[in-house]
């Protein structure tokens, strides 16, 4: 039997030991009548830790970003900018359009997260019947497919300028907001301060089951509970999962710096490589997230690599790359398309490891080096 | 401070100390990578009780109806026909409608939570381009509205013939199957034979926290996993979830006759007090929920019954309506109309609750007879 | 070759020589700048006609009553109540679910046309978050699958009462509005006094090609020209359809009392036959709609019936159904269910159309009732 | 009062009088029915030039895409490829999102119409339950917003071989088709070969009233005249709108040839003035459209030049723009942006016309450019 370092996301985190005590010793009752005193909690908690008027849980990033869209987005031929590279554009299958008949009109994010705020305002529509009627902008922050960056407050405040000239709604993909909290060294509340809703998401970094939070105001959360009736995303004793993500703002949001420290260290490792087929922006490296990117003109494949780091050798359990114990190691990845791979570091990322993944990653690395 | 009896609805049921055990002691994995071991076994649990090839973890039963609905209904300007009383048309916001684009026909639900056969064959859509596509046809079992009615075999026998004949895939909203089995002292198999697709609750009488099955093919099933994602509806360490309703199925189905037996006895003492005000059907008293009827003459309303028995009023205290140390009882209940009051028993209906509110039902509903 | 009387439908009027000459004789400009002045001078003069602010030309009824039902459902989970005989509900394919995201309600039509007043009331929703929100009522008048039925004013007035007090939109399928406005001899401004928003067709027994009004506030039209852009109902010299309208309003409204006449005769005709097979309500005859009624004991469907007023047999040739210059007749219907088959008079029906009309159906009706 | 130039769109076409003869002489009848003849003939007709099976006559060309679009894009969840500059984005409201739930993947116009085709073919989505499915291509034949282009034969080639491979379907918004034929020199049935559906516009260049025309396979027109009702579009008498479009497609068609000389005299004299300010690609002068650039960094604006010829100073009716009778010209133009002005030549644009217009331009070039 391999080690496994499970690479893949931070979803994958279990709940912890104080979180499995939470989850079956708090106060729990039926919260589609509003009475689980536990989701109350965590929904009071979490608004005041991002200094917005309220809070709703919710069972998934997906739906906490479809329901944000659902509310803003409330006149028919309605327009939402996202990032091309944005989750809500790539990754939740469409929703918005099928689910709540919004256009999602994209703008190319830039390397870092952010896009040009020139050619936000210049698309942003009028009143001519011809056209949709821009309804909302989303940020994703950290950036997933900008591997993982926090994005500046500067933007983010230019951004808020333009979007309140034109009354326009801003809201904040924060499935990691902690972690660009972390890198930013600000309160969650300064990161947010100019966006109208934000999602937060307890069940990658932080560690928790289950859930996603959406905040924003009274008004906003007012209606984003009646999406959410309408979605079937209404729970009953949803305290067992609350339970589990108070623990996680309290215990695992301290915690995030570790993956950060231990991400950088990857990051560097590789670069310090210096092979032809594999880089990484250590600059770049803001949180959780390494984007080992492949030359386009590589024969490599970025498929090829997690498919490769996902195999023992028995030359490896035989040399340099085996566990103490003499297994070899199988490190778990993804890939965003042929020529990008990510890794993805979180609590369950001890510095063992940690070790033992870059033990491995060098090894396959050098191999496929040598041979592309 | 009254001793109160919470008859509003079995989905205010807590986890039992066994659910809470499993919660914290199960596999867990991420179960939008298919890889949570508990949610999986839940899955494949559930399939099999019901005879089925496949099943579907959901974060509620509204979820589980919508998505049959949006994978049954598959062609645009499709119709699926429910019961004027079902909990889709009632209670599920329009979603059908509003985020699946599918119109659906109402059919007159007789007391029994059937309908009439003929109509609804009559109004079967041809091919005319003005007509919509009937896609679907959906039974509620038991029947909600129609107080906890078990839907006879004949019924789903001819019903299916029906829709076997013109082609058109049958649901059955089994948020309370296992209440219609224990009534019917039948197999879940025999009950759901000639459905498409069942969702089925482990949040209501079977007590666990959150969650709904949904029940189909294994075609059914892919296609649902689809739509779960694009509505939100995937959730990430769900075994935590699942490890409860494993219990729920194991341990807390067997139970439901204790309710139903519980619920039978009150029914009977209402209509043993013979009261000009207040009538209970005995006969076709099936499950856990009792349907006290006002009549349309009556000044009385249910609001009025609801409002009053969670009231405890001094000469309660200190006459004949106290609990043994002497407090009051407090009964909550919920109305489905003006002249409707339902109580539900559940699992946490002991019998020493039971008797607490039957006291004060019949010290409730005396008091208002004589004045109404 | 036999005569031919077709009475399907008023749809099925050609425009007369007076609209031809206007067709290709009025100014014409491009109606999506807003610039074609026919356009412009029917929605003007419609609007006037119905005592309301505005109008707006649209290619049909359908896409009318569509646009309506966007503009008033403003909000994600609306319903709106339509009878379940409306044409709304059973001949416009489902529309206001699948492009609109709205649940129709529906209420059971009484065979007048209307509903009860009452139970709409009572099923007006509040506001938990269950249920889908009360955003339109539609009534329509006259009223189709009803027989012709010019709704009661005393209905219209009860209803909008209702609707004001709970401030819910009340709109119109006055599809044939004028049909209504001459039997009750009422000014249309006074039928539609408190609706919030009129259909109108011109295509039906008004007898323009192709084309429908919408009539309302300002406020309202100003939405309803966006809905229709989106739904592609902008179209350029629309001026060449609003000519032959804007004749119909003039030249053929005054004439509707003309095909009342002759289908009052008809219906007349059939109800003094005394068949045992088929019977007519001349009491309720308010227009020109004729609805033939088959006991529901007998063995005649309303599709045989239909398709033998198709046919010519050499027995009428020979005989007393003939026309003067010995050929036979052949009248067109259709049937709404299988026991009701509807005959329209327009204005292509003359006298001698509809005598040659009354000649066949008495023919036919005596020959399947001596046999059923 | 001055002579006007409307240049604003080739949609400002009114019917030419063989048109208006034609609408008040065809045959007509109930299209509902499918019983309009003129209305089959034109549809016959249309299939027919394109090479392809069946065709279908609606009331516009966002209608026609939007069809297209519900049917190709036929499971929930779909994606549809469009350019970021198509009409079909840019111009139609989000109807495909709005009112057919479908997401809208842009992807970059180059100058010339096309796309990236190595770019498309790595977008296009797998089966990963977290994207949407990927049903559809579309491409605009000519390229409004890229300056009338027609899309090279060769590109059209090598898109559709990579939609079979993928087996997407391939529609083209073709409302200036015929404008793309005469430029390439082909046939339409060529230029159209590879294409699954076609919409084409007979109310732009080819001067009719109203209406496009929807071309596919019997199966997919089968489905397109479903999806036309529920939309509302199905029209009565619609021959006599089908009437001109048949007139337009035998006398108009060939004159296309005319517009597209007389854009290219325009192109070529605003370029021969050789200014800063206004530049034009008289080389890819394909068809009617002129687009005329203002540099991004002049201090122009497309609005003030719209402005500016919409107006007759007092200088130009005594000085060198006048009209032979002393009047001043008005030309009617739009933009697209800040810095692009668009005019469009069509049937009305006499040579007179033209030299008017080109006298008028130049003076008000000349005049904005000397003081930009």
């Amino acid at each position: 039997m391999a080690y496994i370092v499970d690479l893949r996301s931070d979803t994958v985190t279990k709940p912890t030991e104080a979180m499995k005590h939470a989850m079956v010793n708090s106060a729990l009752g039926d919260d589609v009548y509003g009475e689980d005193p536990t989701v109350n909690a965590l929904e009071s908690k979490l608004a005041a830790m991002l200094g917005k008027q309220a809070a709703l849980f919710v069972p998934s990033g997906t739906m906490a970003n479809l329901i944000a869209i659902m509310v803003h987005c409330n006149k028919r031929g309605s327009e939402a900018f996202v990032g091309n590279q944005s989750h809500i554009y790539k990754y939740e299958q469409g929703g918005a359009a099928h689910a709540a008949g919004v256009l999602l009109s994209t703008i190319t994010n830039k390397p870092d997260g952010t896009f040009d705020l020139q050619e936000l305002e210049s698309r942003i529509r009028g009143t001519d019947v011809h056209e949709p009627i821009t309804s909302m902008v989303a940020v994703e922050n950290t950036h997933n497919c900008c591997g993982g960056k926090a994005l500046p407050l500067k933007f983010l405040d230019d951004l808020s300028a333009i979007c309140k000239r034109h009354n326009i709604p801003l809201h904040m993909d924060g499935a990691r907001l902690f972690n660009a909290c972390e890198y930013l060294k600000e309160d969650p509340s300064r990161v947010v301060r100019d966006c109208d809703s934000i999602s937060v998401c307890f069940s990658k970094g932080l560690s928790a089951p289950v859930g996603s939070g959406l905040v924003g105001s009274y008004h906003f959360i007012e209606q984003a509970r009646r999406m959410r009736k309408l979605l079937g995303g209404g729970m009953r004793q949803a305290g067992v999962l609350a339970a589990a993500a108070i623990v996680a703002l309290d215990e695992v949001v301290p915690l995030l710096k570790l993956d950060h420290k231990r991400a950088n260290i990857m990051a560097k490792v590789i670069e310090g490589m210096f092979l032809k087929s594999f880089t990484v922006d250590v600059e770049g490296q803001h949180s959780n997230i390494i984007l080992v990117r492949i030359p386009e003109t590589s024969s490599l494949t970025a498929q090829k690599v997690v498919a490769r780091l996902a195999q023992v050798c028995l030359a490896e359990t035989q040399g340099d790359c085996k566990t103490p114990d003499d297994e070899g190691v199988i490190v778990k990845a993804i890939y965003f398309n042929s020529k990008t791979v990510r890794f993805t570091i979180h609590r369950e990322i001890t510095d063992e490891a940690l070790w033992l993944a870059i033990m491995k990653i060098t090894y396959v690395f050098k191999e496929l080096d040598a041979t592309a």
